[in-house]
């Protein structure tokens, strides 16, 4: 297998590279669309388990609703439609005939078109509150609390595996409120489930803040994110939770009748998380040997490989295994052994630094003599001998320090790349050179916020949740700030 | 609520009430595409949970391939897209924009036309394959082993909740092999998976047979299919593998490199379910008062409802039950407290048997008085008093009786719809008047079986795999037969 380009030499690459050799995912005939090969979607799968499990845990059911969304609907909470219009596919047949002109050939029978046409779902907002509108009379009817595991698809121009596809594979949540407050509750909670997923399992620490007026979802009145930062210094918006106001409510007529007997428009919030979080997973942990994966997400979080010559020696190797196997179960990790003959040792190796696999252990002929094997940590490179007798045990603990330390790692970067900047000529020197995120005072303006993006290709992250309060002047115009906002470039 | 129609009054209206009382699905905005609410969906998450476990214990993986087929590979597999061609939803476009004609309309950008129309796949036979293709160079890359879990659109006209939608879920296995016996094996292994996932865990006996070529699946060499009896008489296919031959692989162009070097083109396999499964669960069991659900499938097993006048006595109820609730958790079993005081007893009672919960424990102050509870079976309506020493047992074993129960008794109704005739006016009374299979010899030519269909709306559900052969007469053209078939009405 090619050895891969350095993150050094070219991080694009490097990614694109590692993506592919890690087998994880593809580009398809179908342009911007991907094909997610099993150990990606083996990544994803642990994912979804774990995401789901606290969606459930805090009151969410899962339903599903259609993939289309008629055009009459998705028109109708208009800003929320025109943030979407530019990338929509939309269905205007329905039928294929055999085309006269080229035999064995199809084409698209022109009698076969809809009267109206169908929108390929990019988010769910139009066909869900059209749905939510006869389920709501009463407040009795509230909250409603629903999550949709499902596809989406938004016509990017510029795609790249995970980060940006045209379909992709996400959650959306969507709830209604009896009232504002419990609203912005729900935004908030679920924010937090998106940094707890992500810092706990996925070990990439976020930031969690509001977007600016122009980077909010498109029908949203707030759009709470959570931030992570790259290798590369680039920030990725790693989860969205939008608090949306009455605006869908009032767009397809969804009132309820309040405890007091009155009609209310009712409360909305959604948010969700994508397969764009494997490109954030890659792109947070990852090195030139390939993927490093977190020990709890792991597909595979145990190798063991036999270093043998003679095939009595890997007989004896793979009686020793068979115990270790079994006690590794019993305690729930996932080991895979791999005896196969058609790979030596050291190609073997690599393939699963290459995978990611957070442990691995080698067994020779003299790690049998000796009663012991050797254990390789693939975030430190770290080798050591331990013991058969207590290698579970030892295992166990070092999966969980790995988990911790990559974490760690990952933090102290971040926090290395948060630069406080006060004056126009550092922001654009810090973001050329230095990269991460930037904490400089903005005057609150869109006009700036463009200019910025204009001038650099930073655009605001968020402002901090926790955010303190502190007079200063805007790094671009020099008008009064109240607050640091954080700057980057990002994906 | 309104009273469900008896099954006797109008099968037909009775199915359709009932997915909508007891909240499984809906009709959406959507022309044929429904919204699975959540207790429906919940069931469709313990039967994928139960699936995909069966079918990661048989060696495969999961994957996810692009939503949208280009119509170039839609149409290379010729009798493939020659099957699905009608029934195709088509993307011609990337973009809306504002309809200048309409302030706050938008309409489809004639400018944003594909060069390249993409098929909303119905099937995912032609995309894998292409994608395959690339993968696929040795005997050592096979075989492949995938499954995917996805939505897939077929327009179809007339459309019924759950059994006929023209978006549904589904997941579909797609297989590549070296040799033509190892893709056999491969289909019939994942038809015993499916018979085994749908009598062991649905509670649904069926019938496992080949299709006819007539009936067979476009593009496949061989359809297998397990055929269910719903409470009507008609039958419904619950599954289908396919033998693909090398059809795919030859439109594809993919072929591998045997062991002793020559070039060959792979042997495929694909086999799908769907949420049509559903709907064959809702008709094979329950009855007019409600769903019957099979215990391992429901989502609540055991729903505990208090019975009381004052607030003491539910006060005494609710803490007697804390300790059930924690009994019944610890051993798995999936219990709910409705101690909510917005409903009266009798109207939870009926709220739970329409949603076909299959235990019930009511108790009152003169039960903890006694200190036991009552238990009602869905099944069969049974009641008895049973002490709470021993209720979790009493409970645990009743679960599972429930299940036995339930697949006994569709089975007895299946076996006794099974209607052996030897000539044409038998054959008619039988399909008319008791429905059910009719076991009849068939001359094996697409006309007559073309006729049957004509003249009864009977088609050949299977031709049984484990068919005796047996020298008879055709049912209707009295030409030369070698064995019977089984013919129904179906869904």
């Amino acid at each position: 297998m090619a050895k891969l380009t350095s993150r050094k030499e070219d991080y694009s690459k490097w990614y694109n590279e590692l993506v592919i050799q890690a087998g994880l995912a593809e580009n398809s005939s179908v342009r911007g669309c991907m094909v997610i090969k099993p150990y990606g979607y083996a990544i994803w799968e642990r994912m979804q388990q774990r995401m789901d499990g606290m969606f459930k845990e805090t009151g969410h059911e899962n339903a599903y609703f259609p993939l289309f969304v008629p055009k009459s609907l998705f028109e109708a909470e208009e800003k929320n439609a025109e943030g979407f219009a530019k990338e929509c596919a939309v269905v205007t047949h329905y039928r294929l005939k055999n085309d006269p002109d080229k035999p064995g050939k199809l084409m698209v029978d022109p009698e076969a078109k809809l009267e109206e046409e169908l929108v390929v779902r990019p988010t769910s907002e139009a066909i869900i509150w059209n749905t939510y509108k006869n389920w709501i009379q009463s407040f009795r009817d509230l909250p409603i609390l629903l999550n949709q595991w499902a596809n989406v698809v938004r016509w990017e121009m510029r795609t790249r595996l995970f980060l940006r596809t045209a379909e992709f594979l996400w959650q959306e949540g969507h709830t209604a409120h009896a009232t504002r407050t419990e609203a912005i509750e729900e935004t908030e909670k679920m924010l937090d489930v998106y940094a707890e997923f992500t810092e706990g399992f996925m070990k990439i620490p976020v930031i969690k803040g509001l977007k600016t007026p122009t980077e909010r979802f498109a029908g949203a009145d707030e759009t709470y994110c959570i931030e992570a930062l790259m290798q590369d210094g680039k920030a990725l918006q790693a989860g969205t939770s939008h608090f949306l106001g009455q605006n869908f409510a009032k767009a397809f007529d969804v009132k309820f009748t309040n405890s007091e007997g009155q009609q209310e428009y009712v409360w909305a919030t959604s948010w969700g998380t994508s397969t764009r979080l494997i490109g954030a997973l890659i792109m947070s942990h990852s090195d030139d040997k390939g993927l490093v994966l977190p020990p709890e997400l792991a597909p595979i979080q145990i190798v063991i490989v036999p270093i043998y010559f003679k095939d009595e020696q890997l007989a004896a190797i793979d009686e020793k295994v068979q115990q270790l196997l079994a006690d590794f179960k019993k305690i729930g990790v996932r080991v895979k052994y791999d005896n196969s003959d058609k790979q030596k040792p050291g190609w073997k190796f690599n393939e699963y630094e290459l995978k990611g696999v957070p442990l691995r252990i080698g067994i020779g002929p003299r790690d049998l003599e000796n009663n012991q094997a050797e254990i390789a940590r693939r975030d430190t490179g770290e080798k050591q001998s331990v013991g058969f007798d207590n290698i579970v045990e030892f295992c166990e603990n070092l999966l969980n320090e790995i988990g911790d330390n990559i974490y760690k790692k990952a933090l102290d970067f971040r926090n290395e790349h948060i630069t406080s900047v006060d004056n126009w000529d550092e922001f654009v020197d810090v973001i050329e050179n230095k990269g991460g995120f930037v904490s400089a005072h903005w005057d609150g303006t869109d006009e700036t916020e463009e200019k910025i993006k204009e001038l650099t290709k930073a655009t605001i992250r968020c402002i901090p949740l926790d955010n303190p309060l502190e007079e200063g002047k805007c790094v671009l115009s020099g008008m009064p700030s109240k607050q640091r906002v954080l700057f980057a470039k990002a994906y």
